[in-house]
This record gives structure tokens, C-alpha cells and sequence, in this order.
């Protein structure tokens, strides 16, 4: 992972357009470092905002001549498939209710797809997406960004080569506590249409943060959710989706566990935090701490692992830039999935396959997702009965 | 809490005597070093096994004289009560099932108790218990300790004062170890009796360590959980009791919360964590590091309070014995039940109020625990089932 | 720093040259990541390597057209400057001897230089340097990159608005420990040069980590090092170079404090902390957790301020691209050099004034950087006496 | 350490006598606590204070007779020696101005001492009470409680045993900032004796917490001080002795250090903090954590070992009372130099060796401290040059 590009092969950037995005968007900016931090991305087209003024200035304000910018994801979709040097792949990242149908569009025509998470705004719609990915020569990406943070490789690789023994516990939390007040009144956009139902789904937090939550628990253990009991609620009145969740687990093969998610717990930023027990050892991970994983093996002394230090292995190693120390964040990690997309997509452009197994989360991991606030919505509908994910 | 004794009144040590806690038990010795560290009590008699030679030996280690030191909890309540100088407080520290008899002969007798929890091993008990006590002139001292801890009583104080505004969320936890094996099998006499039914009732880490983090939420916060979901487990095969835990919460006023005890997740010592949250802020305390208490208003920096420190009041100062940064730790806080417990019965010796309210747990918080465990196990057998608690 | 380019004038990516850097090297990887996160710059051109096969492979690597990329820094300086879409900046990434001579090729021909600490390999060639930069129309920025990261410029913040009040005290340390055995004896090129006084100059830990402890110090706290007493070492055996640094400080204005440096430090990975004490308050920040920021303020409870948090004030503000409590790490303090150097960059080209106050770290912190190597090693070799800054 | 007394022996509490540690002293209360927690001694006679109704009200206060408080040491020595059953050990709890002459007294007539640190207030006393004790069948115990703490023990061991391999460096510094404003001018007592040279000797912070950090490293790395270099500073206008203290150290053998003492640093309470490093690994404790020690062996995960957990060895294990992750604080930390005063004060009485080497402090600790405070106020005076330790 060391900016360079593959020496070997083709390393031209690959082209990019963008759903989404436009100024004031967080998560688009995002996606935007993500992509260019290796050098494996160029943004060169976009449909940044539904309104077209709108997008054209974002566009410009990107540095894009105005004939890459789109007023409408489906021209830009069949504008760019027919350019000699239009777009290989296209991230989207509007809300969650308008990730369906851009991405068909593009799947449709072979052109890769990086999706934010949750998949879509409803569990139908999901499973016409996985059924149209699967059918599509193009990749399907989906940016469960956490998953790319070195030290959960780590944790991942510790697991699989049964350091903590077998796996009894998982308990995985994310807080936050931005929407402690009814901040999608004051016109704030980013709660605006994560508290609305239309454009968000039948998840509020669970959605939003506890998909992440429950994608990082199954990543790392390489476990599944059987069935879950959730009770969720809206502590803010008025609120229209969930703004915390209890959840507990059971997973298949018999572990069980819980998991918290609150946008409403007053001093939480980014508080997504992983621990699991087997029979032999325990590991604990924290995203706002992520260079660092705590490794307990049973009756020996609690191990710090940090990222490029010792005791990481080349899990880890692969996707470290800098040395220990040297803290490396939230957008590396966000880049290293769109490192593994880039390689990817490499290996379709060169006919080769890639030179590893497929790390970044796909869109099996966005339909379970999806089945996790299915499932979580009617728990807690019918009293937090215990309830099987609807896979 | 300055470890002189009140100047005004009868500064006399009070007698106490104890059941249980003879050679290699763990529980009697903390209850002897609480009892001294302040100078309030004076040990001067035991029944500290059942076997009588056992009570003999342990007691001459002690440095008691013979004549005080008993094969049999009844004859020792018998013969001290009719001493001029017999013990005026009992500690019972013997396994759960053999809490209720002995409790019973000293209260009817006059003999203030303070007894370890849970207290008893059945429901049953725990209510005729309560009608003995409430019908009895002396005193009944539940000890559970950590509520001793004066951070702990810092976060009581902060949230009886509204500092987080109205309560919305009680996260806590008390995970360890030690029983990650099948350890009762190895002769570990602490672990035989916890996970044996007979002796430590119908709750394994519920009763064990679940008390105390139930006991710890409802005290900090005042509030009362109406109902729970439960979902118990022994992971250790062959094991009788649930070494594992997950409690969904729902309080009296709204409030939610969850409740995890575990005694199987390697690497967790004594990991009893408290995490509450208002709509105004937040509360965080880790009985591991129990001089720090992190207050989180929405909105301002985190603050870190400590004992003694800039921030802390008159509820933690009161049980404070040295500076800030020189660390007080669980002795001390089970000691500060043993002072409280002193306060009580010098305010009987003499026949006036206690300067304060009552702030040790009491026979009520006893009750509580009982009647926690026996939700669980009820809500668990119901497959997790909402369960209110038979108070 | 939303990774959108200044909307108002030329947001075209400035076309970037380097100097050094080549396969293996760490920092130059550094640096072209810095350059390319946030869309300011372009890499265009390099002589990466003083081998001209080992330079074409690496500027290959990195997708350069082979007439971009050169076997002579002095070479690329010429033929560069003479494009009509040359390079307008080059960066710096080679060892220390090999700063100046291409600094002053640049300069000469109006080219901005960013440039890696320290500014050169002797305190002669670091003045003349300074003579060469003032008189020249280009830029220099030497990358203290710590200095980029959003609490360190909060913490200056904070010291300028009078929140420490008077200041009496600054603690400031870089530990790690990947020299703590003779590895430049393995042929690990990192530690190869820098402990050779031919290629490193006179400092070792003192100019490779100890410079970056001295130019925080000096940043953070606004004030200027007047003498020092320092103890320089070389614990591991015949190495020629300081491996560890004692030094005691008396800034202007009356503050004290102590500066220690140290490569042979096992399990100190980049452990650069700053403490700093006024009579009203204290600050404590350090590198591997570079998100937080501890304040306390005399008498009040300590207050840990996070990276847009709240308490978080615009200096810091500006340079964050993610929310609160996802981290950004050391490349992204790295960028935000590059790109308060962008904008100076920019400024210069539209012929107007920059936004705001040069902030990033000039040919001036260099100098003070070489002055502070010299007086350590004089002071050291007259046994650690007090010795003035020569600048 | 079980708070059991030797069962074999003579289990009798030590009878202990006071001097000093009337009503609002500090230091008294918490000996008395030490003395009194593993019921090794019972407290039976004291000289509370100079002034003989302020010593009488605080001995009632205690639960003494009146014939057993004195209103002057030299009383109290020569009546007490001549009672049958008078005081066997007495606790000088004093200012430093006062150590010499009780000492004196109760060492003459084979009573033990159990003095507070510094030793004296000059070093002449000081010499003069080393041989003085050196020719008294009574016992001398100098309360540098830290060596008391159980990770501090195990660091000891492990540096003995060649964990860290050969030993290159040593940081310790203690912090506190009660002094950070002038509030010996306020009347608070604690305050006005230590920063006043007739009371408190040659040494401000040097004396009052310099030397805990002297002992400290002394008595883990079981190195000694050779020359130091020390740069003390009064920050707080008009104070008489240093408030701050900045020392770089060489040890016999060729290992170096600083030692930073302070008592104006806001936010520290009790900041006292050992970092050892040798070529092989590392060891760090911080006294306000004190039952965590992290071991970071050269090239290994690093690792957190803790009191009474897997790791941990015999010697911290001896003074534990309670299981891992039930903290031990600073009460427990003293008491366990009161436990090991009295298992010495035993094998006495019985005629016996005691059954392990010497641990507590002991006179020649007393006298390397003091040693340390006169180099340091010479060194100082002298603009910091090198100065050897007059031992």
C-alpha cells in the first residue's frame, strides 16, 4: 500500500465519476480523499446534486471541465459508457433511498460500482441489487469503511488463525450523540435525511451506525448473525426512526453477543468499539483509537498490538503506510478499500484475477446489512422477539 | 472520613464479630481490613467455618482468644448476646445459601448485620429476610462495595442534580475472567460453591457479579428497572449455573439500558463499567481506574473529575481520605461501607440520628438483587421474554 | 480543507518536481501522498534517485512519462525551469547533505522548495541557505509536519489567547526506540545515513527526532530557546552519532524545561509529547493520539478537547476534514502542510496577499532547528554547560 | 499480606507511639491508616503536636488515655521506655526540621523508628542520625511509600532479573501543582512548613517529592546516582525554596537520566512517573495507575502486566491483598512498609532472622536523598555543573 501502483501491470489511474457528493455533502468528500490518497483514482465526471445548478458547481469547484458534470445520474450513466475515455467506475454516495437505482444503471452497463452502505433503503430493493451485481460483469464495492482499518485485519487474521480459540463472545457497540437534540429541525442536512424514513429506510441509528456495527462484528469473527432480539427506540420526541438500539445476538455455531448503537449518548463522536471472546483469548478494538489492538490471551499478559509495530502481521502490514506511531486515520483506512477496488479492477482490466482473495466488502455484505435492520425493525416491533435475518 | 473517630460521641471500636471467612477465603479478609482500616470496628469474635477446628485455627490466627471464637453460628449468636461485652455487629461472609439462617439469629438478637450479597440464594429468603430485619431494632448492612467508592457517590450526587438532565440511557458491565475453564473442577474453592447451585442459588455471573452492576445502575441513577429481557448461558461445558449474560433493560420513567456480566471473556479482570446518559449529558466510571469519573455535558469538552480533585463534591470528598493522585482503591471503598455502618449504629448507641440519610445499601437493595436474579433466570427460561421484576 | 480547491481563483493543481524519494525510501512516499490528499498538487517530474536507472524505475513506478523524470537534481532544475509547464514547486526528500545543494537550484530559478527537515546537514549551509531563500521570489517550507496537526495548532491557539496564562514550563520529549540496536550495521538504508555525520551532520537523534521536539516546543508556546545544557549520548557501540539527548532549556521571558530525545527508547515507537504549563493552566498533546488535546486550567476539572469537538476552536477547524472522533493521523498533518503551502502557492500566483498569517514552517524554524543540533553538540562536548543559540 | 498475622509466632500488634500528626496534619493520618490495615500494629501513645492541649484533644480524638499523650517527644521517649508495656516502635510524622531530634531520642532507647521522608533537614543531621541508628539495636524505616506498591516491586524484580537487559536510561519525573500560586501566604499549613528553609531544609519540591522520584529509580533500577546536574527554579514570586526542578543524572555504570520535579505544573495532582529502558526492553509505571506496569520488551508486543494478573510475579504477589483489577492504592502501598517494618520488628522480638532480605527503606535510602537535595541546591547554585552525590 505504498502510493506506488502496481509496477507490473497498467498503472494509469482508473477514471471515476462520482453520484452524489456535491458541496456541504460530508461523505462525498470523503470518498473523494479516499479515492485519490494512493493515486489509484482520478475523479473526472459526476452528477454531484439532483439539481443541476448545483452540481455544476460542485463539479467546478472539483476542477471538472462542465462536460463531465451531470445534472442526472442516468445521463451521465449513458453519456459515459459511450465515451472512449468515460468512466470504469462510479461511487455513489447520495442517501441511502437513492443508491438503487443509480447503481443498476451503471451495473447495467458494466461500469464498477463503490456504494455507500446501508445498500439501499429497503430490503426488496437490496435484493434486486445483489440479483442484478451478480449478473453484472462489474465489480460491487460497498465502502464499510472500518473494515479497512489495518488493526481489524489484524483482529480479522488473529480470529481466523484461532488465537482467541473458539469464539463465545462478541459484544460491538457504536455511540455517538449528534442527534441527542432534534437537530433535523434546525435544517441541518445530514440529519435531515437520516431521521426521514423516505430517504433513509425503516433504520435510524440502526442504519445508519449499526450496520457498521454489526458489519465490523461479522468481518472480524467471520461469524453470522442467526437471529437477534432488538428493542429500538426514539428518545428525541417527534423523531421518526430509532436513535438508539439494543440489540443481542446469536450467531450461528452457538457464539452470542450484543450490540449497542446511540446517536444519542452525550460525549460519543465515533465510538464503534469491538470485543471478542473465545475460549483461549479476548481482542478489543476502538475506531477513534485504531492504530492500537488489545490482544488477552488467557492466563498471559494483555498484549498491545499496534499497526506496523510487533506483533502485527502482514494483514495489517498491507495496508499500513507509516511506520508504528505514526498514527494513520479514518481516511486511510477508507482508502485501503478503495485500494483493494483499485486492484480489483486492475486485475478485470488486465484478465488477470487479483493477486489476493477479496477483502472489501461486497454486496453480500450490503444485503445482510440490509437484513440486519429488517430484522432489528420487526424484533422490536413485536417486543424485541428473538428473530431470524431474513437472508 | 479522616479515620478518627466522631470526638463528640463514644469513639469506642464496635465489637464484630464474623461468620465465615476462615483460612483461604477471599471475601472474610477484604471484610476485616474494610472493618479496621478506619478504626470503627474491632474484631473479637467468629464462627469463621463450619468445621470447628477449622473456626479454631483461623480464629487464633486472627489472635482471638479461644472463648470467642465458635464452631457454630448459633451458639456464637447465643452465648455473645448474653456477654456484657458480646459483639454489637455481625459480618457474614459465607456462600449465598448460608447468609439467611445466620442473619436471622443475629437480627432477632439485636446484633446489627452486615452481610456480603447477594443477599440470600433464594427469593424466598430474601423476603422473609426483609420482614425479620424491618421488624428488628438492628441494623442490616448490605455490601455492596462498589456503591462505597466516592467517585461513585460523585455520580450519584452529579445526576440527583440534574447535571445530565433527564436520564435516557444505562449502559453497565462487570466482565472477568476466572472462570473461563472449568476451574470448579480443579478444586478452586471459590469457584465451587459459585457454581453450584445449592450454595449460590439460581444465579451463576447473574448472582455473582450481575448483582452488583444492576446494583451499581439503579444506585447511581435512581432509578428503578421495571422490566428486563434476558438471555443467560454457561459457555463452559457441564457447567450448572450461566457464567454469561445479557440483560436488555427498561426502567421506570423511560429510561433503557442493557446490563452484561460475564465471567468468561479473557482478559477482563474486574471490569465493572458504568456508562449513563440524559438528554443534558453524560457519566462514565470504570471500578478499575475508580478515582476518574468522566462527565460529558452535550456540547462541552469531556471533563475528567477526580477524587478529591477540582470538580468533585461533598459526596465524594466525605469518603476521601488522601489527595487527589494518590489513588484510593477497592479496600477503601468497602471500608467506606464499614464507616457508614458505624456512623448508623454510634447513632444508635446512642440514641440520635445519624448526621446523614442512610447511604449504605441496605436490605431494600438486597431484595432488589434477588429479585434481578430471579427475573433473569425467569425472562431467560422464557427465551428472553420482557420480565418484570417481582419486587 | 475540504479537499475542494479554492472556488474564487486558479484551482488547477500545482505542478510538483521531487528530489529524491525513490523505491525504498519512506519519506518521499510521505510526501507524495501529502501532496496529492487533498487535490492541491500534481506530481509531474522527479530525479528521484543520484543513480539515473534506479530514478527512471522509480519516477516509472509513479506513471511519469520517462522526459519527466531525471538522473541530476541539477538537471531537472534547468530543463524544468525552462518548460512551459514545468514544475512550479519541488519537494525535498533526500538525506540531510543532499538538502541544500537542490534547494538552492530551485530557488534560483523562482521554483518553490518544500523542503524535509532538518533544513541541512551544517548550521553554515543552513545560513546561507536562509540569505539564498529571502533574496529569492520562491517559497521555502520546511515540513515540521507536526506542526500541521489540527490539536497542535488549537494548543498554540490556546497558549496566544492567554488560556495558560504566564508560561513557566514546557515538557517536551521524542522517544522511539528502531535504533536501539547498531541496525545501521544491517544495511537498513534509513538508519544507514542518518548515523553518518557525513550525510546526517552533527546531530543524530538530535537532528533527525530532536529538531521536531524543538520546533513544537518553539511553535506551540511562541517562545524562543535561549540556552541549553545538554547530555548527548551514543549508548549502542561504535556509533558515531548522539542516539539519545538530555537537554535542559531556559527560553526568553523565563521559562524553563527539558527537552530528551532518544532512538534507543524499546517500546517507543514516534513518541513525541509536549507538555506545557502556564500559571493559569497546562496543556498535554501527544503525537500517537494526536486527536486530543488535554486542557487544565488551574482549579477546574481537566478538559480533554478533541479534533472538532467541542472546545475545538477555528485554528484547528480549518484544517479538519472528518467529524470528531474519526481520526486523521499523520499523513493528513503532513498534507496540511502542503497545503497551507498551495494556498501560499496560489496567492502568489493570482499576485494577491494569502488568507491568512504564513503558518507553515519557513527557512526561518530550519535555522533555528540547525542552531538548536550546534548548541547541543557544543554543549554537550563542554560537559553539558549552558550554551546560547547561535542564530 | 493476607492482614492474618504470623500464626507461628508472636502475633501481638506492635505497640506504636506518634509524633506529630495532630488534627489537620496529612501525613499522620495516613501512617496511622498504614499501621492499622493489616492489624501489625495498634497505636497506644503519642506527642500529637508541640503544643501540649493541641496534642491532648488530638490523642482524645484517637480514643487515647490522657496518660499516654504527651506534649513533647522527649517525654514521651523516656517515659514510655520505662513503662512494661511502652511503646515498641514510634511513627515521626513531623516537618523535616523535626525528624532529627525524636529520632534521636527513641533510637537511644531501642525504640524503632519509623520516620517520614526527607530524613533530616540538612544533610550534617542527616550523617549524624546514620550513625547514631547504624549503632542502635532499633530498626529504622524510612516511609518511601512507593517502593511499597506491588508493581513497583515487580519492576524491581524484573530489572534484577535481566528483563531490560543491561540498563541505558532513566526518566522519572512527580508533578503536582498545589504550588501554583502562593498559598504558603494563605495560612494552609501543609504549604508553609515546606516551603519554608528553616522547616523544610535546603530542598523545596527537591525535598518534598525530588526525592520520592530519587528513591524510586534508585530502588528499581538498583542504580546509583553518580553526578547529577540540576536546575532549580522558585517560579512563584517570593518563594524561598525551588518550586520546580529540571536534573539530568549519571549513574555509576554509565546509565543517564533526567529527574523533573514541580509543584506548579496545573492538571498534575500526584504525577510521579518511572520510565527504565535497557537494551533489550523497557518498563513504565505511573504511580496514579499504580497497579498496571507495562513491559515492552525490545521487538515484542508490548505488554500491560498487572497487579496480582498473569505476569505478575512473587514479589508483587507477597503485597497484595486483593485479587487483579480490584485496585490497591496509596493507603495499601504505605501499609505495606508498616507490614514489613513489623514482620522486621517481629523476627526481633523472636530473635530471629526474618525470613527475607530487607525491602523497606532504611536509613542509608535516608541519606542518599538527603545526599541528593544538597547536590542538587549545589548544583543549581553553581548554573547547573556537574556534581557529584556527597555520600
Amino acid at each position: 500500500m505504498s502510493g506506488t501502483r502496481n509496477a507490473q501491470g497498467d498503472n494509469r489511474p482508473i477514471r471515476l465519476g462520482m453520484v452524489g457528493g456535491g458541496r456541504d455533502a460530508f461523505i462525498g468528500a470523503v470518498h473523494r480523499i479516499a479515492a485519490r490518497l494512493d493515486g489509484h483514482f482520478e475523479l473526472v465526471a459526476g452528477a454531484f446534486s439532483a439539481t443541476a445548478e448545483k452540481s455544476l458547481a460542485s463539479g467546478r469547484d472539483l476542477g471538472l471541465p462542465d462536460d463531465r458534470i451531470y445534472g442526472d445520474f442516468a445521463q451521465m450513466a449513458r453519456r459515459e459508457a459511450r465515451l472512449g475515455k468515460g468512466i470504469e467506475a462510479v461511487a455513489i454516495v447520495t442517501p441511502n433511498h437513492m443508491h438503487y437505482r443509480p447503481a443498476r444503471e451503471f451495473l447495467r452497463r458494466g461500469i464498477h460500482v463503490i456504494c455507500d452502505k446501508p445498500l439501499t433503503a429497503t430490503l426488496t430493493d437490496a435484493r434486486k441489487l445483489v440479483k442484478l451485481a451478480e449478473r453484472s460483469e462489474a465489480l460491487f464495492v460497498l465502502t464499510h469503511n472500518y473494515t479497512g482499518y489495518p488493526m481489524v485485519r489484524q483482529a480479522h487474521a488473529m480470529v481466523e488463525d484461532g488465537d482467541l480459540g473458539s469464539l463465545r463472545l462478541v459484544q460491538v457497540e457504536y455511540a455517538q450523540d449528534w442527534l441527542s437534540e432534534k437537530v433535523e429541525d434546525t435544517g441541518l442536512k445530514q440529519a435531515g435525511w437520516r431521521t426521514d424514513p423516505e430517504r433513509s429506510g425503516a433504520g435510524g441509528s440502526t442504519g445508519d451506525i449499526g450496520t457498521h456495527a454489526f458489519n465490523l462484528a461479522q468481518f472480524v469473527t467471520g461469524l453470522e448473525v442467526d437471529e437477534l432480539a432488538a428493542d429500538l427506540h426514539s428518545f428525541v420526541e417527534g423523531r421518526r426512526l430509532d436513535d438508539n438500539a439494543h440489540v443481542m445476538l446469536r450467531f450461528r455455531g452457538g457464539a452470542r453477543g450484543t450490540l449497542w448503537c446511540s446517536q444519542v449518548a452525550p460525549g460519543s463522536e465515533n465510538g464503534l468499539k469491538l470485543r471478542v471472546y473465545g475460549d483461549r483469548g479476548g481482542l478489543e478494538w476502538h475506531q477513534e483509537e485504531p492504530n492500537r489492538l488489545w490482544f488477552t490471551p488467557l492466563g498471559e499478559p494483555k498484549r498491545l498490538i499496534t499497526r506496523n509495530g510487533a506483533g502485527a502481521g502482514a494483514a495489517a502490514g498491507r495496508l499500513s503506510r507509516v511506520p508504528a506511531g505514526h498514527p494513520e486515520g479514518y481516511l486511510e483506512g477508507f482508502a485501503n478499500i478503495y485500494a483493494e477496488a483499485a486492484a480489483a479492477i486492475r486485475a478485470r482490466r488486465a484478465g488477470t484475477a487479483p493477486e489476493a482473495a477479496v477483502t472489501f466488502p461486497t454486496i453480500r455484505d450490503g444485503l445482510a446489512g440490509m437484513a440486519f435492520i429488517d430484522a432489528c425493525v420487526r424484533s422490536s416491533k413485536r417486543n424485541a422477539a428473538w428473530t431470524k435475518l431474513a437472508l
